[in-house]
């Protein structure tokens, strides 16, 4: 096991003449964009790549991905990108270390615990994406166009278009160095961005009239979705990665909260606008993961009310105790 | 008058000793970015410069700018940015011409009829704030954080957020130059993107629920808004730059129309989704101007529903026609 640079990894990567890749469950766009890429970009070097995708794509990234592999016989590379820990890499029906001699983990979240052969994990990097791109572009790879605009899918969606607090100069040139081998904006941007159902649409304003509720003075902006919205509007939150950004647009909101019944558990969102409030560690806490100012927490309760008291009271010492420092 | 590229005006701006600023009425991110930025730039590197600006900034982008000038005596240069024509320049108070001996000219607009004796127009650049990066860059100049921001503000409201057709490889290296200089990313972006006022937020929500008509098989989007609404959440379309993204981001929709009432006229929002369909010639036909995928027209007519037939024939007529080439 040992750490890497984007060189080192792309000279061990591209000399493998089998790989198979992984990403986590549930995935969102740059888990989609990370691992469809890769594989398109290897594919386009000569490597024979197969994908093992624990769900269907997300439907409204089917038009970029194609479909999956069935992993077939010993592959030399498993690559996991985009993954914190073992358990969110699949659902136990194949396991990257019984069909493949070496390990890559390329990953941008802290508090990675795979302990792979080959590690690229850069906590600075905005997206998983952004660091297949440097890899390729350390490899010197031909880049096919399928390729550079998985790529920036993944890093379009997980910096919210070049928005979050994870965006910097690296990222942007990054993109700008996509566009130049000719990854299809427009196509990704009218898939993400403009083709919101109308069923949505009519979800979110009623999230936004109906759901939606400022506490903590304002700095709290929550909202707890029961089963009835989603019957409703025939709408799923495995369609609603933006859905957070609802409550997190509101004027003077601090921390965004959204949860919501998946199953037996809530699953809960976490944003923070503000680097003073973290919601890191809050979710590390609580038994979640993610990013300092986006994190995800599966947590179970007797009811809304009780799960809604614990985490608002939490939040709220948050946001009194940093006040005082 | 000539034509000009960015070091030459680079050389003729930054050798003025005194230069005057204006902008269109009705200014949006770029209009305010591009000109405070470039006063900001200017004061940077020894120039004096005044800012001549029709109105007060835009409430959400006054943490920015500072206050405008009051022009005093006689100028070696006026720059005129972002404005297509000297209707939109300001409200005659003050005349470019009648201030100073020599007229810069940055646009990106098509159709720009403004005779500059210095002229910098470049239809394919994102934004003005662009261009007036490239202007500084191509100087060598000192770019002061504030002016990077605010170049970096206009850059993206221009865009999208590296959203819209006119983002390419040159917008995000120039965005990633304005990250190197320091632009606060953060604090545009909460200013921008996630600071929306509760009350904007409610009447979003209601042009949603009860404003929006899908025509044309679903291919045009439309919402008219009458006085009531705005009155009902207390909102002015002074702040509603990307209301009409309500209606672009609507699945199949190809084109969003937004028109509402502004005093005695009819004020028109067009956008288009798919380069077949320009919404531009349809824009200038009618008197209107802007960009071919992103217009504007201001129209006379009795009623909402006479404008509407109106429009919405044209429309559909120019899906029809394109459709059956």
């Amino acid at each position: 096991m040992g750490a890497s640079d984007a060189a080192e990894t792309a000279e061990k990567l591209f000399s493998a003449g089998r790989v198979v890749i992984f990403t986590h469950e549930r995935p969102d766009g740059d888990a989609v964009g990370s691992a469809f890429g890769l594989r398109a970009l290897l594919r386009g070097n000569g490597v024979e790549a197969d994908l093992v995708f624990p769900e269907p794509p997300p439907v409204r990234y089917r038009e970029f991905t194609g479909e999956p592999d069935t992993p077939t016989g010993h592959y030399d590379a498993a690559v996991v990108l985009d993954c914190a820990t073992e358990i969110r890499i699949g659902k136990g029906i194949y396991e990257p270390r019984q069909l493949a001699d070496t390990l890559f983990n390329l990953d941008h979240h802290g508090a990675n615990s795979i302990a792979g052969d080959v590690e690229l994990i850069d906590v600075k990097a905005a997206a998983t994406s952004l660091l297949v791109w440097e890899v390729a572009a350390a490899a010197g790879a031909n880049i096919p166009v399928a390729a550079a605009t998985l790529l920036m899918l993944g890093l379009m969606t997980d910096t919210g278009s070049f928005r979050f607090s994870n965006t910097d100069a690296r990222a942007l040139r990054a993109a700008a160095g996509l566009l130049d081998c000719g990854a299809e904006l427009d196509r990704i941007v009218n898939a993400v961005y403009f083709s919101k159902p109308r069923n949505q649409q009519l979800f979110e304003a009623e999230v936004v009239t109906g759901c939606t509720r400022l506490l903590c003075g304002g700095r709290l902006a929550l909202a707890g979705l029961d089963e009835s919205i989603f019957k409703k509007y025939g709408f799923s939150m495995a369609d609603g990665e933006g859905v957070i950004d609802l409550l997190r647009e509101i004027d003077g909101a601090v921390i965004a909260l959204l949860y919501y019944r998946k199953g037996e558990h809530w699953k809960c969102s976490l944003r923070s606008k503000d680097a003073a409030f973290p919601v890191g560690p809050l979710a590390r806490s609580l038994g979640g993961g993610g990013h300092e100012m986006a994190a995800g927490i599966t947590l179970d309760a007797p009811s809304a009310a009780a799960l809604e008291a614990m985490l608002v009271d939490r939040i709220g010492s948050m946001l009194d105790s940093a006040k005082k420092e």
